[in-house]
């Protein structure tokens, strides 16, 4: 690619088909279970909820999913994205290392996030539902429901968690700007946010909180599905077509990485990134370095068990096998809102125990320094989620150069952080908190997930 | 094309040659004139506040001035950009014409700005300046350059007009993480601030007098030199990557633009991606329209008469020929701060006095209601800028369909607008004012331009 920095596809490289990668897995996920009977749900548990599509997609032990036209005619306004050589940062690190990253901010939302929001807005519409309701930490995921609402014509109403509404006014105006209507959770509209502000006025709010509202809006709306925009299967796959796009740009350039890294809060940008190449190591051997970031301030891979747990605070969700500090866990109020889940998706969760995902949590303070190095090299300024898959790449580019390997690194560039410069000020002032959770928090909160 | 919706071309098309349009100009520029003499002024006049390289760039005749490889290997961090068609908003429109857009937002500052600011910042480096000084509207030309600077390891200081700093304080924050410093103006840094702030201590600024204070800054220290962000020849020229890139793209799909639109603060997006064109109608008789868009707050080419002015309010610049209301003109505090100079760039105002270039202008709220109409059509959140020249692509669009006229119309889409949209919750809570600016008030200012 002699001095080029981007690896360009394409419209006719969008992928056709979703990776599944359930077809492959080497043991079986354990299934959704129902609190009440202990027993796997079925399908129709979900219906009130889900659209029976999405339903399918979530137990689909089919390897390839055919993407529907209609959801490829608008992937075409970004899709595909670029896979960039992050030359710059190369020579700043000094590193025989090379480095990639798969930029997704060329999304109009700024993230990977409408990937699925586009594909789920789809087939909710397809089956006739006329609103959907979600939750949002960073504000990431509102924004892109309310972009594919908008394309699609129909209502949408975010639960978006009170720190982030506060420290993001901006992500608000946008989901405005798509015509949806977003609220601060905890709120007083439903009976799960009324009795956490019953007990706690001033709660900064949490995604487990969030969820249980908007999944309330939705299960007492017979026009209103709900929407999530991570942890569950259908979300994973959908995202597959950044990994499947991304190992078409490698091809194109004739290498294979060695290293793939991003950042996990309910784990789908990392997940739709990695699925695609583990598919690899799953059906071929192949070797490679997979890693998942998370901050020490929700550190649900690193510290939490995996375990039966409720995916949302009002215990209104089927249990999930997955990595967790508890559904009653709420992080402290850092900058990477998108990362402030309690758990992780049951897939990624998985995969780290079968081995083939290594898990590792940063700091706030050295994942901002990492972020600004990059944005002074390659010009970027990314999310503070993003910034935790750059520090992890930073500290393997720095390990290649100790060992004096030319290893190919590469992570998911989820989103750009046009909406957290508040954060970057903070921390150029000095003024970010590096929050270390005691062991006795994540116990006290563990005491309250299920014994199944 | 077939469903497709862009034309994306490698980094192999990015231009190598700047293009120049005085080289194909019928009558030559008149030339900036020294307000002391009112003889025209030669180089020395502006070493001090310019490289001579760039000097030299403002007055060649030469029709291609080479782009050199360093600047190049930055500008493939997003160029080439690329061209959109705008099928939705086509549809949502119902017109026979076909609508494009040429997409800058991508680059890492989010506009076209940095098409100069790279090569301004590679000159004044290869001079052996150490800091740069500049003045900023809405954001995107301070941005643009903390971006260049820092590429560059130059210092940066940006005086920014008062209004857009408050209005857009993540464009601040931007500006911080690429380690500029950033100042309010007026400021009591400059005896041009310290004048304007003893007459109006919560003067809202305007360009004219951040030019002023950047301009001082520089003059009054060795190691800094000024740089502009618009307006002057050598900026226009390094916008013209833009336009000279969209004509490859048309040409890949065998098309070429009857109507093309860009919005014109100062005149470098406008210019940049409409002067290649433009050199069809000059050499080859080539007929279409060219429309440049402006803001009746400030109506600078529609109500301007082209005189010889002042760059800025302290009357520190050269005298040039251009449209103007007059270096004292400040306007309202609109929304679109880069709309907000007095002048036009001379090059701009030349070619709409020899009739190739028709200026029109639009109110506000008309204008954010276009803008809302493309983002909820074709997903991007655009600048309040662009929005500009998204109204009146959307009125000749709406013309063709009047005439039954299958139209190929391209606009500039020169930048996002993730720093504006406290604008657009203000417009959707219908809190925006429509500026009607009485002829009295452009009188007053036209009465301080100077008589040559």
């Amino acid at each position: 690619m002699s001095d080029e920095v981007k690896v360009v596809l394409s419209e006719k490289d969008i992928p056709t088909a979703w990776y599944n990668i359930q077809a492959d897995l080497p043991e079986p996920l354990p299934p959704p279970i129902n609190p009440a009977t202990k027993e796997p749900i079925g399908p129709e548990a979900l219906a009130p909820i889900f659209p029976m599509a999405l339903i399918q997609q979530e137990v689909s032990q089919e390897k390839w999913i055919d993407i529907p036209g209609e959801v490829i005619d608008i992937y075409r306004l970004w899709r595909p994205s670029p896979l960039y050589r992050a030359r710059n940062l190369e020579k700043a690190l000094d590193t025989p290392a090379e480095i990639y990253y798969k930029w997704e901010g060329v999304s109009p939302a700024g993230s990977h996030k409408p990937n699925t929001a586009i594909a789920q807005a789809y087939y909710n519409k397809a089956e006739g539902v006329k609103r959907l309701s979600t939750e949002t930490g960073a504000g990431q995921w509102g924004s892109a429901l309310s972009l594919a609402t908008c394309l699609f014509g129909l209502e949408c109403t975010v639960y978006m968690v009170r720190v982030s509404y506060d420290q993001k006014p901006y992500r608000k105006s946008m989901m405005h700007t798509w015509g949806a209507e977003v609220f601060p959770s905890p709120t007083d509209r439903t009976n799960a946010g009324r009795a956490v502000l019953a007990k706690d006025p001033d709660c900064l709010g949490s995604l487990g909180i969030a969820i249980s509202e908007a999944v309330e809006d939705a299960a007492t709306r017979e026009d209103t599905k709900y929407s999530l925009g991570s942890v569950l299967n259908h979300v994973l796959l959908h995202q597959t077509v950044v990994g499947l796009e991304a190992k078409k740009q490698f091809e194109a350039i004739g290498k294979y990485p060695d290293v793939l890294i991003g950042c996990a809060g309910g784990g789908s940008n990392f997940a739709g990134f990695a699925f695609p190449f583990l598919a690899d190591a799953l059906t071929k051997g192949k070797k490679m370095t997979v890693t998942a970031v998370e901050p020490t301030a929700c550190p649900t891979m690193t510290k939490g068990p995996k375990r039966y747990d409720f995916g949302d605070t009002a215990m209104t969700t089927p249990l999930l096998m997955m990595h967790t500090l508890g559904h009653t866990f709420i992080p402290p109020g850092i900058h990477a809102g998108g990362l402030r889940y309690h758990g992780m998706a049951p897939l990624v969760s998985h995969l780290i125990d079968l081995g083939f995902i290594e898990p590792v949590a940063y700091h706030q303070n050295p994942v901002f320094e990492a972020v600004i190095k990059f944005a002074r090299t390659e010009g970027f300024i990314l999310a503070p989620e993003t910034a935790h898959a750059v520090k992890a790449t930073i500290d393997a580019a720095l390990e290649a150069k100790k060992a004096g390997q030319k290893r190919v690194i590469v992570f998911n560039n989820s989103g750009h952080g046009h909406f957290d410069l508040g954060s970057y000020d903070a921390y150029l002032a000095k003024q970010l908190e590096d929050f270390e959770l005691p062991q006795s928090t994540i116990d006290e909160a563990l005491k309250e997930v299920p014994v199944v």
